[in-house]
């Protein structure tokens, strides 16, 4: 092992028994670990990781804007943040010593509060708002389909949670892992970007694997069983990745719709099981549709019983199916979160919706106006907060950095 | 293994195969399980779990205030609380079949979120507030040491993150098991109680057991390192467990002091490694004092060098020592939180300070009057939130149940 795959713990060891480094001769002796081989997701590639990479427990998303019109600047920014992302994935820190600097007059360069834990399988997926497309001074470089939403019926959007011209997905196994790389990144900007609006998950609501299991969201359902799964790489190349359509630096990337969807647990809570099910279109316990009698059996929304549809006409997975929105799929990644209380005597809690998608406008849209519109769900739903990202293609191997071609 | 034993594990596999309970017998046929040994914490005992329990990875902590002044109906809500809690902490649901009723024309008892996961070790540990005693008409059994805690210099609180009649602490190695246990003891509360705040923490801060590991709060140093430990039962008499001072309720009780501290992590971050350890007193990869070399060193507060005391007078563990405080210690508890962004551009990050203490007038109060006064932290730090509860002695075998001995 060389000096530059030296981990977190590994550094943590050295560091403390007042060591330098010293190459391979003295990983053993002074205690280096690297993660285990499935605690480091791969960094770079055709796609950005934290797409299809199986979801991570934990989220820290944060949403920034440019306190600058510097391109260059920005450009610099972008630069810096892919060699720190890139060693915070695998489990290293910032730079090397970057929490215990060898000069003690120097300012850290890592923060230190994820010394000693693991790489975590943090991914970190970096988009850009098209905001940030006119405060660069480069509208005629932002794709069509990176458009602010429309409103939809029911939306109460709070602007302070919406929008923004940078983000960053930092998903880990470990929280403390992911507000460290969040964190750092942010620090990193300082002068070129500030915190527009964060967000932690604490329960992954979607699987991206077949070899995960379903979870479940805050109304206590099995939560996005139909999801697009990285097994399916046809189907990726059809509703997530961009193609062709696409300009140059999007090309293998994808648009990220991010939507804080309050839910109101309390009234949730008094439904009956049997009008639970009716509006979700599943039974609570196994998550089959009401159809069938397992998790994945498909929905026959053709179905009729003795007082009408089986699956309810405004039953969420009928809205919200591929066949009722003209085969519209979306890769989803969304968590649950709690925020606190709401000063009203409630948690304040619900669901951080995540989906990637090859346009928005197309698939996100239309299936968000149809569930807006008829939804019975809806009664229990608030979209507080709503963003859209265009999300790079990956890097490949090199010097290439995030958003290198969208800015050289 | 009886039917009640069943776990939401078991039981979630139970429903779906559509069998109804059936004893011992159906166990392995319908794929029961059990947490593993060490994931449940034990319910009762002489001490209610949640304070010596080697600190779980993450807290849902949440303060009620009563809507009513029934004191019957409060005693009705702690006696639900308590049957739901001591399922719960043994990773069942609230009730029998609560999540999937029989009749699904019944809302469901259990929220269901937690179906299929484990115990994941979770705690719930229960306290009353001052105002509890006046809301109720016995103010007379409030207990001197439970009042509200002074002013402290620098002091910025938030009376909606301040305070409350009951609280709360649910720990776990799963957050999702934690937001479940809350969400539901709120849910009971309904009609007698509401919501007055609620914390998250994603990272514990403290080991409270020779076993663990000691952690890292944001500012990257470790945290509590000569924090009280399970291990050493007669400190825990002398500084943790409330004793013959007490009313009958307390005894074998102890106080619960909360204070949200914000952290300035931007300015911080800015500091030198030679300043961030001259503030804190202990170097910043070990965690060693700064007059010795291994973290469990003990610091020799006399110790001088060439520019005066080498912990310096206004080193934070010089301030909060032991030593400086006429042998005031407290058991530690607390977590890393960040909560989204603070609308001027940074995180809103920090650490949520829990300590359990036998007298937090004698030994909370003039610690952080010291702090607020002298420690050079401070300007780093800035306490936003803040709380005192009375936490009953834990619960006999039988039909003992949560705040009985106080109401009765």
């Amino acid at each position: 092992m060389s000096p530059l795959q030296v981990t977190r713990r590994g550094l943590l060891g050295l560091a403390g028994a007042g060591a330098v480094l010293a190459g391979a001769g003295a990983a053993a002796g002074y205690g280096f670990s690297t993660g285990a081989p499935d605690d480091v997701v791969g960094f770079r590639g055709a796609h950005q990781a934290g797409i299809t990479t199986p979801a991570q427990d934990r989220l820290h998303f944060v949403a920034l804007d440019l306190t600058t019109t510097d391109r260059a600047a920005v450009d610099d920014l972008l630069r810096r943040w892919t060699v720190a992302a890139e060693r915070m994935t695998a489990g290293r820190e910032t730079a090397d010593r970057g929490a215990i600097p060898a000069d003690v007059h120097d300012a850290p360069a890592d923060t230190g509060e994820a010394l000693g834990l693991p790489a975590a399988a943090l991914t970190l997926t970096f988009g850009v708002g098209a905001t940030l497309f006119d405060r660069l001074g480069i509208t005629d470089r932002r794709p069509a389909p990176l458009a602010e939403l429309p409103g939809f019926q029911g939306d109460r959007l709070d602007p302070a949670r919406s929008g923004g011209d940078l983000c960053v997905q930092a998903c880990a196994n470990d929280p403390q892992v992911a507000v460290h790389a969040v964190r750092n990144l942010v620090r990193a900007g300082f002068g070129v970007t500030e915190v527009r609006w964060s967000q932690l998950g604490f329960g992954r609501t979607s699987s991206t694997s077949t070899g995960q299991d379903t979870p479940r969201n805050l109304f206590g359902f099995k939560d996005g069983t139909n999801n697009l799964k990285a097994e399916e790489p046809a189907l990726l190349d059809d509703h997530v990745w961009v193609g062709d359509e696409g300009p140059d630096w999007l090309r293998g990337g994808s648009y990220l719709v991010a939507r804080r969807i309050r839910m109101h647990i309390e009234t949730w809570d008094r439904t009956s099981l049997d009008e639970q099910q009716r509006i979700v279109g599943r039974d609570k316990g196994e998550g089959a549709p009401l159809t069938g009698t397992a998790e994945f059996d498909i929905a026959d929304l053709a179905a009729t019983g003795p007082a009408g549809p089986v699956i309810a006409d405004d039953a969420h997975i009928r809205l919200a199916s591929a066949q009722h929105n003209g085969g519209a799929r979306m890769l989803r990644r969304g968590y649950n979160f709690v925020d606190g209380s709401d000063g009203r005597g409630h948690l304040d809690a619900g669901l951080f919706f995540v989906a990637f998608v090859r346009d928005p406008q197309r698939q996100f849209v239309p299936v968000q106006r149809e569930l807006a519109r008829s939804d019975r769900m809806m009664e229990y739903l608030q979209h507080t907060g709503s963003a859209v990202f265009a999300v790079p293609a990956g890097l490949r191997d090199g010097d290439d950095y995030w958003g290198r071609t969208l800015l050289a």
